[in-house]
């Protein structure tokens, strides 16, 4: 295999990354000025030690805690529980939340065999037996998977009914077109219409 | 800028790859088995010195001339212009072409700043002068810069009379719909439709 096919063949294991954008990329990376190789290689090589989850909430950080954890200034009685490490990343971007967070891990797919025994709900136990939270906010995927994940962190936190236990809204997304949404999308939609 | 932020931002340079993928790719790289980013990392940095343009048809080699350019089982009569190294590669997996190549190393753009001067013209008049050709082939891409780059090929091509000049078919693609056809390809299609 030449040095071409089998970076091309490497790159193409990436996530979202076909054999065509793999062979692009590939080609690109012979004509990228020689520095940006030797960065990019770098932290490659280098991102796995960097980069922990956190021993608290589980996200992705490069100190432990991470800082959203030890940031004194978010709202302490919100948890918001993701299934992954990146979402609390797409969360913190949009800037919709000031709350803290539990990464599970991934959601329940029994399928997969995933089960609840494979994901963070001991931790998130003890996190809500040890701390003042008043409101649980659950945003797993809207997805089979995640919905299943949130009926069973409902099952679970039953023992504790002063926690306000929420949900994010699926609906709409906003910007997008009536007739591009799926049958899903639109049933939700009607099912979680709001008063004017 | 944390060590993830900084492969996401690396990572959104390379071709095809938006601010979401990188990311994606980013916390993808942290889950990935180590030896994988090891390797990764080891091909993106020594890329550039195993791979070269062939000295004599311009395509990326490792060995020069490359593989295609001295293999003799292929058809010497006839010579593929095409813009880019990756056109080799990709009419090579076709596999509906045997015989040489020639890369332009881009097309025409005036808008660009890219005129004929910059591209690999006066190799290419070099090689069917000493070669022994009987018909050029333009695989230059289906744009207006593709379409620029295989008139002007023609006009410097005119003291070559004895050549049998040809362009790749444009048309319709194999498994599409005429529903999905835009304007300009249906347009091509009924110009050059072929009789049965």
């Amino acid at each position: 295999m030449t040095a071409l096919e089998n970076l091309t063949k490497l790159l193409s294991r990436l996530p979202g990354v076909g054999p065509k954008s793999a062979s692009r990329i590939a080609f690109s990376l012979i004509k990228t000025p020689k520095d940006y190789n030797r960065l990019l290689a770098e932290d490659i090589a280098t991102i796995q030690e960097k980069v922990h989850p956190c021993s608290i909430c589980g996200s992705f950080t490069e100190t432990d805690p991470c800082p959203v954890c030890t940031d004194t200034t978010r709202d302490r009685s919100m948890l918001c529980i993701v299934e992954q490490p990146q979402d609390v990343m797409t969360i913190q971007a949009s800037g919709a939340y000031n709350g803290l967070f539990h990464v599970l891990g991934g959601a329940i797919n029994p399928l997969n065999g995933v089960g609840p025994e494979d994901l963070s709900f001991g931790k998130l136990l003890e996190r809500i037996e040890a701390g003042s939270f008043s409101e649980i906010i659950i945003a797993t995927n809207p997805t089979e998977e995640g919905d299943t994940t949130a009926l069973y962190i409902r099952h679970v936190l039953k023992s504790h009914p002063e926690l306000n236990l929420t949900r994010l809204a699926s609906g709409l997304p906003i910007g997008g077109d009536l007739e591009y949404a799926d049958r899903t999308t639109l049933t939700r939609s009607f099912r979680g219409r709001v008063k004017l």
